[in-house]
This record gives C-alpha cells, sequence and structure tokens, in this order.
C-alpha cells in the first residue's frame, strides 16, 4: 500500500490511518463539522467531515485508528482528502499505532547495535559501567522515545537516532582533537538526554508529563546518574564529571543548565547535540523546499528563512 | 580584651588576631614588603610588614592565628595597626579559628531552637520526614556553614540564620496569604541552601568546592533530596515538589535555577530569599554610613549606592 | 439570586447582567450576529444573539444592563448562556452597574477602617500630615478605583483594597527587620499607586485616561506629593524622600522607575508591592485550576503556568 | 598671560592657577608626595609635589587657587608642571574661581540675548508664559551652571550653551518638517534640562545633589512645570504636554525617561538633544588627535573610538 | 476622476484599480470567494467577490489592473465597495501600473533637479567622481525605486525623495556644525541606500530579491562603491570612508551594519536617516488621526501609539 | 639552544630575543625603569631594566631583536630573566624576527600541501576557480599572517592553520551529512577568514589596520569576491553564495554578521570555526593547568574557568 502522502490528485483511498490532529467547528448557519489530521507512516493529510454528530466527536478523537475510504482532492494548491467512509478499525485487524507514525529509518535494533561499540571503545570502568547501567535500566524507553515534541527526531525512536548520530560525530572530533576524552564524550553523548525518558509521556502523541514540566529532564538525569553511581558504588570524579556533562549540555543558563560547561568535554557536547539537531532541523525544512525558493520560516533556528541554492 | 575594631588612635595593640588576606610586594628601590589583613570577632583592619623574607611569607599566610603587639595609628584617614612584633600563635595558648571569626548573633544551638518547632508545624508526613532526615544528615555542617562566600551571611553559622530568618517571614507571609502551603514552604526555606554544605569549603576561609564549581549548590540539593527519598521509601508529589522548589529558588535561569518556580510556594520561597538577602547586605552597608549619606556601590544589589535619611 | 456563574446546564436564566463585552460579526451567508460577555458580580459568560439589527448594535452595547432570560447549555465543554429574552434594563428597576461588577470582598467603608490605624502609628508629623491631605484630597477615588485595568486588583475598590493588603505585609516586614523606618515604609505604601485615580477613568471599563498615557501615575503622584508639601508648608527631606519612594516603587528604569530604589524602605516597598500582586494574581489562577493541574499561561507572570499539587 | 596649555617644554610658569583635583600617595620608601591637577580657562596640566605635610594637604586640596611658580617639562611625552614655588592665592590679589575655569564660548548674556527671540516667536500664550516663568525663576543658575558633569557642555553655562545650541536646530528642524509645533517644540528644548539646576550642585567642581541623586532632573523639573502652572493659573492640555516633552526627552526607560516619547516634538527633542551632545563630544575628541588617527576610546559614545581622515 | 479614497457612501464607482492583494476563502457552506484589496493614487479600499471559480482566481491575482463598477457602502463602520461589474484592463485603455500607485509629491524629474546643485557643492574630486558614477549607472532604478517595502518612502520613487529630504537636514547640519566634512555627508546620504535598488525588486508590488536576502543592501553598496572605484582608477582614503558611511548607517550590528560608525559624518548620517524616516512615519500615521486621540501602535516606532494634540 | 621558557632557575641566559613588549615606569623616589617581555619560539618572560634613560627607551622598544646575558631567577613564584647585559642585534648576526616569534607546528608549506588536494575536490568550476584565483592573489600573506591578534592561532601562519584544521573538519561533516555541499563548504572555510591579510597589519607585532578597523575583514572579503568574480568574468549564484557565506559566518549581527546564516552550509560553516577556535583555546589553556584544577578565566570563552580531570 502505497504511502498517503505519496499520493496524487484523483487517487483513492483505502487506508488504516492514525487521527494526529481532531478539532471541532461550527458553520455559520450552526452545523456542527470536524476538521481532522490523518497520518501514516509517510506523512500527513487534511480531511473534512461534515454534519457530524457528538457521536463523531466520540469516536474520532485524537490517536484513534480508523479505515478510511475516499479520494485526493486538489483544495485550492494544497492535498486533501476527501472522506466517503470512514470507520474505527477493529480489534482483529492487527493495525496497531506504531504501523502508523513516522519513526527513524533504521530501526531501533539496528541503532542499538550501532551503538553498542562505542560501549565497548570506553577504557574507564567507572563511566562504562555507569552509562552500561542507566542504557539498561532505561533500554525500553531509550530506544522508542523521541527526543523531542517538535523540530527534529520527534518521532518513535528519535532520541537513540539522534543519540547514534551524535556518537558518529563524536567519533569524528576526537579523532580531530585527541586531546578529548572519548570515555566521557561518549558517555555523555549516550546519557544527555536520556531524562527524556521521564520528561515526555511516550513515543506516540508525546507530551510533557508534570515531573518533566516542574524538573526537566537535565534535573531528571543527573539525579538518575547520583542514583546509579550509589547503587553500583562508584565513587570518583567520574561521576561528578558525568552530572556536569548533562547538566550543561543545553550550553547557556538562559537555555536551562544550570551551569555553563567547564570540562572540555561538555563544551564539545554542547556543540555536537547542537549541529546534530540542526542539521536534522534543516534537511527537513530544505527537502520541502524547491531550488531557487527560500524555506518557510523555523522558529528554533531563531525564526530564519534558509534558501535552497538552484545548484547541487 | 576589646575587640581590635573598637580601638582608637594611639591605643596599644596585644592581641591574637587571625591572617584574613596576605600579600606580598616589593617597594620600587627592590625590598619586599607584606601587607596583611587581621581580624578578629570585631572585624578586621589593615597592618604592613617591611623588609619581609621567604620565612615571613611562610609564616603569616592566610588562615594563620598571630600575637601582635603595636598600635593603632591613623593613616590618612583611616586605622591601621603598626605592628611592633608578631608571633605565630603557640599551640597551649589554646586559641582557635572559631575564636577569630565572626558569627551569628545567635550561637547554632539557638537558632536551631527556633527552628525546631517549625519542623514540628509540618502536618505532611512526608514533608515532614524527608527534611527531617536531611537536617539530620547534614547537622553538623548545616548549624556552621555560612551561606555565603560573600554579600551577606558570610559567617561561620550565616547558613542557619538566613533559614530562621526566612522561616519567621515565610510565618508571616502564610497568614497573611491562607493559600500558601506551610509544610511546602517551611521545607523549602529549611532545604534551599542545604546544598552549600557541598559547594563550600566550610566555615572559614570559604571557598567553592570543585563540586560546587561543576554542579552547584542547587543540582546537589535536587540530588540529596532524590537519595532521601529512596532511602526512606517515600514516593508520591511531595519529593518532586520539593525538588521543584529547590531547583526554582533563583527565580529566572539566567540566575542558575533551571526552571522557574511553577508553584506558587516556589514562587514566594524566592521572593523571602531575596527580601532576607538584601535586608541583610543593606543593614549592613547602612550601619557604616552616616546620616544624609550614600553607602558605597552595592554590587550584588545591582551596583546601586542607597541613601540614609537623616531622620529615624 | 445565584450568580450566572454559579448555574449549571439546564438551570433556567432570568437575570440583570452588564454587558461587558459586545462585538458583531457577519456569517458567510451574510447575516450579522452579535457576541455578547454578560456579567454579574460572580463573574462572566458568553452569549449570542442572531440575525441581529442595527437597532441591536445600538441597544446591547459595553456597559449596557440588561435583563436576560434564556437557559445554560453546555457548548463544546464550555457553559453559554442560550438567550431567548433580551431586553435594556429600566430605570424604575433600580439596577445600577455596581450591583453588577466584582469587587472587593470587603466594603471600602471596611477597608477604610482597616487603613487608618496605620496612619495613626505614624510618628513623624511631616509624613503623616502628607500622606493624611493627600487621602483625604482623593478619598472618593481612592476608595473606588481599580489598582488596575486588568491581571489583579481590577475590580472597584481594587486600590484600596491592595493597599490594606500591603499595609498588613509591610507591618509584619518592619516587625521582622526593625531598621526599617515604619512611617517612611507606609507612607509610601498608601502613597504609591494613588497616582492611578488620575492616571485611569474610573472604577468600571476601566481605560487609560490621556494623562496617564502621557505622564504614568508615578510622575502625577510625584506631582501631587510637591504640591501637598506646598500647600501644608512641609519642608525638609520627608517630602523628597517620600517623592522617592513612590518613583522608585516599580523598581527598575525599563518598567517604568526613572531612579531605581535608594532608600531601604524604597527597596522594600517594591517587593511588597510584587508580592501582594503575585500572590493576587497566583490565586486567581489556581483557583479556576484542579489539583494535579496547571493554569494557563499567565502573561504577567512571565508567560508561566503553574501547577496546583495534589494535596492541600 | 598665555593659557597653561598653550606653554611649551621649557616654557617658565608663574600663573594663577586653580587646584582641579588633588590626591595624595606615599612612596614605599614612606615618604608622602601629593599629585595635584591645575588648570585655567585654557585647560589642565598635571603636576607633583614631593615630601608633603599634613599642612600642604590642607592648603592645596581641591577649588583652592594658587599663584605656582616652575617650569614646564616632558615627562614621557606628556606635559607636566615641574613645581618650584607654589602658595594659596591672598584674597587681595583679585581672582576668582571663575577666572580660571574653562565656560562657553559665547558668555551668558550673549547666549541669553541669542535665545530670547526664540520665546518671542511662541505663539500659543500658555507655553510662553510658563516657558518665561520657569526661565524668569532659575535665571541665575540656568544661565551659569553646566549641562553635566562630564563629557559635554561640562563647563560653566554649558546648560544655556546646549540649550541655544538646540534651539538652532530645532529651528531647522521645524523649518524643514513644517507639522512640527514650533512653540512646543521650542518650550521643550529650553525647559528640558532646567531640572539640572537643582539635580547639580553648581557651576564649579560639579557634583550631585541629594535631590539630584534620588529623584533626577527630569522629576525635579516636571513637578516643577505642574508648580508653574498652578501659580499662573493656566491650565490645558499645554502643560501636561510640556511635561510630557521633559519626562520622555531621554529617550526610552533604560535611559531614566518613565514615558517614551509619544508625541512628534517629544520624539525630535530627544534627536536634537541626542546630535547635539553627540557633536560637542566628537568635536573635543577629534580636536585632541591628529589625521590618521583614532581617538581614545569614548564611553558615553558607547565605548568607541573615532578615526580622523587625512584630509578636511 | 476622484481618487477612490475620496468617495462617500452613496458614491458610484467606475474606477480603474490596481488588485493589491487577492486571497481566496471559502464560506462554511463551500463557496468560494475572494476579499481583494483595490488601489489608485489616492489609496485603497476592500472588495468581495462572491461564488468565485477559479477563472477569477487566474484573473483577478495581485498586480492585476481591472475596471469596476459599483458604489461605495458602510459596512460596520468601514468603507467598502460593493462590486457590480469586474474585468481586467484591456491593453488598448493605456492604463498602467504607475497610474494606480501612489507616489513622492514632486516627480523623479524635480527631485533629481533638486539633487544635482549638491553633487556640485562637494569640492573632493575623489568623492565627486565616485558619487556622480553610482548615480548614474543606476540612474533609472534610483529615480523610480522606493526606499522600502513598506513604514515610510514605500512608494515609487520614494527612495530619492528619501534622498533629497536628507539633503536637506544634511545642510542644516554642516552649517550648524561646521566641523562637518559637507563632501562625505553628502555622498554618504546619497549612496546609503542605493543598494535597495538591487535589493528590493522594483517599484511596485516590491519585494525582497533573492540577492537582497542573502547579502543586503549594504553589503551590496560597498562592493558597488570597491568596484566603482576600481573602474575609475580612484585610490585613496575617500574610497574607504565611503564604504565605512555606508556599512555604518544603520548604526548597530544588531540592526545589520557589520561596523559601528567610527567617522563624524558616519555618526551623523545615521541620524539623518533616523530623523527623516521617523517624521515620514509620524506625519502619516497622525495625519490619520483625530486631535486629541493616540495613532494606532507604530511597529517600526518600538510599537508605541502618538497623541495628536488638540490644538495646532 | 634550549628555547627561553625551558631554562629553570639558576640556568644562564645568553640569548637572542624578540622584545615582544616595552614600557616604562618610574619608581617613587624619581628613577627611570623599563618593563619588556621578551620572546622566542617557545614563548615569552619577563624582564627589567633599572635606572634607564632615554637612549634605553629608544634601543629596547617592541620589534626590537636583542642579546641578552643574564640568568633565570624565581620572583616569587614567576620566573624572571634577570639582565646582565643586553644589546641590540647586529645586522650580521642573521637573526631575523621569523626566528624569534612563535608559529604553527607544520610549516607553511605542509600546510599548503594539506590544503591543495581540497581545492581538487571541488567539482563546481566557478566555485573552484574563485577559490583558487582568490588564494592565488593573497598566497603570500594567506599562509604568512596569523588569524588573529590574540587567543588563539594569533601566531605566524595560524590563518592557513586554522584553515586546514577546519578543513579536516568540514570534511568529516560532509561525509556524515552528505546532503552538505562539498564545494561550497569548502570554498567558505578557504575564504571566510582571507579579509585578514588586509584587517591585520602582519605575522609579526599584529595590529589592525584603519582598513580593518572601519570596514572589517568580513566586508573586505566580500568585496574581495565581487572583484573576482568580475575579473574571472564569472556570473551566477555561486558568487552571491560564496559572499554569503563569508559575510554570514560570524553567526549573528551583534557580532559582526550583517546578515545571518541563511544557506546550510554557512550555518555549518559558522559551527566549524566556532569548534576549531574552541578547542585551540580550551588545549592552550589546560596544558598550563594542572589535573585537578581550573584554569584562569578565559575572556573569549565567556569569561569561564575550565576544569581539567584528575584522570586522562
Amino acid at each position: 500500500m502505497k504511502g498517503i502522502t505519496t499520493l496524487r490528485v484523483g487517487d483513492s483511498v483505502d487506508h488504516y490511518l492514525l487521527i494526529k490532529q481532531s478539532t471541532t467547528g461550527v458553520t455559520t448557519v450552526g452545523k456542527p463539522f470536524m476538521s481532522l489530521v490523518l497520518q501514516d507512516k509517510s506523512g500527513d493529510i487534511e480531511a473534512k467531515l461534515w454534519d457530524t454528530s457528538e457521536e463523531h466527536e466520540r469516536l474520532y478523537g485524537a490517536e484513534q485508528i480508523v479505515k478510511v475510504g475516499g479520494e485526493i482532492h486538489d483544495y485550492r494548491g494544497k492535498l486533501q482528502l476527501r472522506v466517503k467512509s470512514i470507520r474505527p478499525v477493529k480489534t482483529d485487524e492487527g493495525i496497531g499505532i506504531t504501523d502508523l507514525v513516522p519513526s527513524s529509518e533504521k530501526s531501533k535494533e539496528e541503532l542499538m547495535t550501532e551503538l553498542t561499540p562505542y560501549l565497548f571503545e570506553m577504557n574507564n570502568p567507572n563511566i562504562q559501567r555507569l552509562t552500561r547501567h542507566l542504557l539498561k535500566k532505561h533500554h525500553q524507553a531509550f530506544t522508542t522515545y523521541p527526543a523531542a515534541t517538535r523540530n527534529h527526531h520527534d518521532y518513535a525512536s528519535g532520541l537513540i537516532d539522534h543519540v547514534v548520530s551524535m556518537l558518529r560525530l563524536g567519533k569524528a572530533l576526537a579523532e580531530l582533537y585527541p586531546t578529548l576524552n572519548k570515555d566521557l564524550l561518549y558517555a555523555g553523548i549516550m546519557l544527555h538526554d536520556v531524562g527524556k525518558v521521564i520528561e515526555l509521556s511516550g513515543p506516540v502523541a508525546t507530551s510533557y508529563t508534570i515531573e518533566g514540566n516542574l524538573l526537566g529532564h537535565i534535573s531528571i538525569m543527573v539525579n538518575e546518574i547520583a542514583m546509579a553511581a550509589k547503587e553500583l558504588e562508584i565513587e570518583g570524579e567520574e561521576v561528578m564529571l558525568l552530572q556536569h556533562l548533562v547538566l550543561s549540555h543545553h550550553g547557556k543558563e538562559e537555555w536551562g543548565s544550570p551551569k555553563r560547561p567547564m570540562v572540555r568535554e561538555a563544551e564539545i557536547l554542547h556543540y555536537i547535540d547542537n549541529i546534530d539537531a540542526k542539521m536534522a532541523m534543516l534537511n527537513r525544512a530544505l527537502e520541502k523546499t524547491n531550488p531557487g525558493e527560500f524555506t518557510e520560516r523555523l522558529f528554533p533556528l531563531e525564526n530564519r528563512s534558509f534558501y535552497r541554492p538552484t545548484f547541487d
């Protein structure tokens, strides 16, 4: 079955789709309607349901999976799905949310396979044990959570995807600048965002938890390291340094780090995080932009528009 | 024996004094000399040693206790101690550093006595047990450390002195604004700066520890709460809220809080801390200022000078 | 008669209500309608009038009092008033605006009774005379105006309500920090916002006057003090100090104070004002929030959301 | 007698000079000395007195006039006065401070003569009467005070000199942009800094008064306008607008204006003030700079250095 | 024919108008409509087309000229054009865009005539030749482009209109402050914004070019000066100084100048630019405002509202 | 001969040294002396000359080469050179400045050899030709100039050293993020700082030129690209994009870039520049720091101190 965003005008639709957003409105003649955003792994598309009832609102809320029949049509320059039939999925149809949300290109297993050798490259036993313990403790969430609710790596397994990409860059930097301590740098990369598995609600329809709002993933993770050290009976500067790398990785107090980087690897960790996030955002935005044109304004990139050159 | 700062020109000196600062210089004719700042509980005074040797530098460094004979004289409008004799204290003279450093007006025992009832006023058992556990664990340091290295409450037992003063103000506010949760507020006041017992080096000649520099008292204390909760097997929102109060008490990211206050008591805790610190700084500066004049510029008060009115 | 906001779905309405806001729209089929916000002392509720004429627009503008019959219904999760009948109030029905706007919990007489002893506690005759003169001069407005057009104390007699609450807090602080000059502090509290009686238009549907916009309540009040001193033939530092307290009470140039606080009581006045305003805003927002949830974003609190704990 | 700054190396000195600054020091062999800055109308020069006593300190403090004999010599690239004889001036020598301080190029009488026609050009009687009243009330100080303690127009009659220069510029602007109200603009220029006659201590060795520090010339002048209006029984928008022009003339809250300009003439007044001040600072700094070189850093010009071109 | 904005309710319309903006919408009953903003030299007015087709969208896009018949009516307090007939203009009707867009009051020829003598007043041959060369090279665009896409001088020939107005002000300043080098100042004024002829798309429906976005008019013009100097074989400080005036004329790095002004004429150029722009914006906004009222908020004037006094 | 900074206390000195800084002072007994900073390739050391004359000042100014005899001694914890004999170098001794200044570890020839393949990897002929032309035009200065006057790469050939290090990092990034255009990125890296060969005075005792101060290396280089394109008759987007990369490489307006990066490679160029500069500064500072200690405050790293861990 072709992805919903790959269809063209006139193509007919007979797809399982996940309702990503559902809002209700009322026309000026008083008739209720619903606006849906429907998605599968390929992306999302808009649809309208007219003359809806409270029953519709109950059945077709966010995070519901539906079977939709209809057709793609052009609505003032933008593709829309004209709904001819819609019904909730049945349990025996075997369609789950993870079948319908975008995710990392590689599977979580492949990503874990790529990550593991970095763990084995670590020479310092304290750093290695702490890192392995924490990744093991949070293994399930670490391999399935997104790294954010939007902007970049905001899909299932986005967190480990981001970490693996950062590790590649970390390795390159450690080779170019041999004064960098690889153990600290790799451990910092692996752990820096693990607190997100508590800060965020989960891989789908991700939102902030109360603890995420009140404490933040940085403080959560600094705690986790302290408790792991206690459990493993590890003492020594490594514990403090890993905590420092985590708590300073946003780079500035204004951006939520209670201390700025004060260790060489902490400074570089902040840069690696930044570059990987920005490349992800730029690639996503420029892919949707024609050569010779500008992207829409990108809020997390200081609201800039980027230009896509006419040559490759 | 009268305090060193209470003496007047011509008074003779025969005092035990603590060397607070010691710096060496060289005159333009190449002769070495030393500038000392000497203190007892009453405050400090300057002195010079001329034609000094390396032996002098070894004997008269900071934190040494000395017996000094000499006289007070006026050096261009400022009192100075003209040294006639100086020698290191002997062990059998029974003089310790704590005999010579300023400290809170009340003893640490009196302060603890004033603090205790606030603990008993707490109704929420989780909050009470966590707070008691942490104060007990750090009791020795909590009752002897300063609250800062300079500016305010920068003397032995300054930390508990600041806490007790804040508790008084917290009580008044809780009465005026009954929606405030007294348990949370009192616990927040008691715990907010306890991390300083790890951030700072001790009650005398206080400096920052490495851990203090790299993690900061806020993150240190958030960890302490997490570990105490684990040890006491306390679960529930109270743990998270106490952590939030501690981590947000500087009020803004720029001031080192990774999250701004997002709970009513956290907002008020920040104000109480601020008012008590500012009153301490203002009182110290205005005491030294004549009516009808301005204080020197006070850096932690945004470099302002304050005016002391001519009437009371 | 129960307040409009205390009714539940299905309850019938037969109330006098004040039109707080009135806007006109047009449906896409070209039919005009009106959206009203209707209030009584308990708060406000929305209502729609369909197929309206210019006559309707004339009759049902903001600040009109109306008699409305109808029913409470649920409109997509929010209570709305379904209007069955509506007519302007008649003069002989004896309903005035003040019967329908929220106001301080205590009456202005009670508030004045609570304020008066603070005046008598003042020992400095210059300060006392100036303060009494100015409160007397503006008595009528001082006891009926709000303290602001929105956010906090934005109701009839909100100004004196705010002042009395600040006096209570000022008294507590003056007891805890005895170096504070009570006369100056109390006078500063009473006078700091009196300029609002010229800056704002009045107790109902409050807006800024031209003078309010161009001069601001701070400069207006500094003038008032100067003129009062001249009239009473009071000379001496007290006049200047009261002017300073008023002009510095916003705390920073960016917030409209041409000078920052440079007197101990001025610094504390700024804090008292802040705490009382913030407690009022927090209480209002948290009251409407369920335990375990966050308030909406509060713009004057730096756009933060506050969390309401699940326990009291 | 040639001005002190016009002399060259080897020229002998036999001048009356005013001590602008006097500081005492002590050599490392313990001998006291004094550093003097001596001035006449042409500018100032440094001198040292060696082996001084308390008697010297008493006689040769700031603001004393002295008769000095000696010689100009070069001290590492800078001219210095080598003192051979020095004594206080005698009363019968008829030398006053005003003979020795720099002042505006034109006399205060000439400046007043240039200012007066602008008063007569005003058509609005309220504005004219208010302005004349205030200039008359403060005539003596207005014509002799500096406009600042340093940076620009910091000399006797600097205030009126600045005002007259601004009036010339105001006239040019009013001709180019005829929508500007000349009455308001001229009155704003004349009055904007008159509060300095209370903010500053006087024409010589100028410092800030207590009132200047606590209230500032802006609030002081807004009061003056209010009181003048009362005395002259002038009512009407003109009073408020003149107050607005004065209080907004610093342009931004951060720069001490409680309101930003909100009237066309207020906006332009701020620019005129700025341009005239900056031209005065630039001219002063560039005059001392050789073509092809940069001035020293100019703090009030955001610490910039300015380049003086090699051609005129 | 009277301008479209001078007509009153009930007047009939039979005008050639330029479509300034065209947007499509859909009513809640699914019917498409179009909103047009139609303009002639007098300004613009709104109109709606109901029940539109794709044909309409094609014919009535932005920058199309149309012949419209209809009537002015009042739509809730605002004038609107009720369209009875509309058709595209025919080529033989001889109506061009420039007949329908606002432009400077004076013709470009008059403006050029006013500008020319300033060129002849220049004494420095390098400066004069460079300036003449560049104005000649870009003559066509320089005399027809706007100075901006909105806010001020945003109409045909707005660029030269702004320059001529600045020259008048520059002349006045050079007379008042004779240390200013007139050649540099006049050349700086003439050249500072010429880069806009490449940064902007043209005199009508002006937008930013790609080069404008990526390089900006400042860098573009600095290049132009370098290339002109090379072509004319002019060497010497004048080239660098003109480049400096152009690149610093925004005054601050935050406003897009890579260097702040560091030459006297550069500092003044920035002020002249600012004053002329602000007067244009203030005049435009205050003209539309009744005496005794405030303008709407003006975004480029830091979002301030300005008051129009009740007297002239 | 061992480098001057490798000697220990008591070692005798008989070295050619370059005077890096020379300042004159005067003792309080009136005797002139000179403080010298003397350097060779290994670094620098302080020395004093006592009882100096104007002859000394003439002979021993900055940038002079001298032959010095003496001894290393310890001056309060810091090594100093006690001068016993000093004389200017003679021309026939064959010692030049480049023998005595620090430089890149690799020779400029080696660096050029490492750079060249990156030029050949470029596929886009326009980019390649422009880059080669500009490197060739400035070859001599590009291979010998420092990249800055202090902080990092502030030694002879520091510019090309920095560029080669950035190219290595650019290559790694281009491999990890294949959407990056290697041609643009490499050319941007090579050209971004070439303007420094005009902004700075040369490889030794480097200062800013007048053109450097008034235009800055960014605008200078944007011009150079424009002129090269004209000379080579290259048209097309590549010219504009290279100019954009150069002018945006400081990343923000506040840091001197008139435009922020708006092309993917521009964004990454800014990061590469930053990382390479910061690693150089961190390595230099941490090398001088013992394990377990903090570096001095590093101004260009936001004044932070960095910690050197106790383990490798």
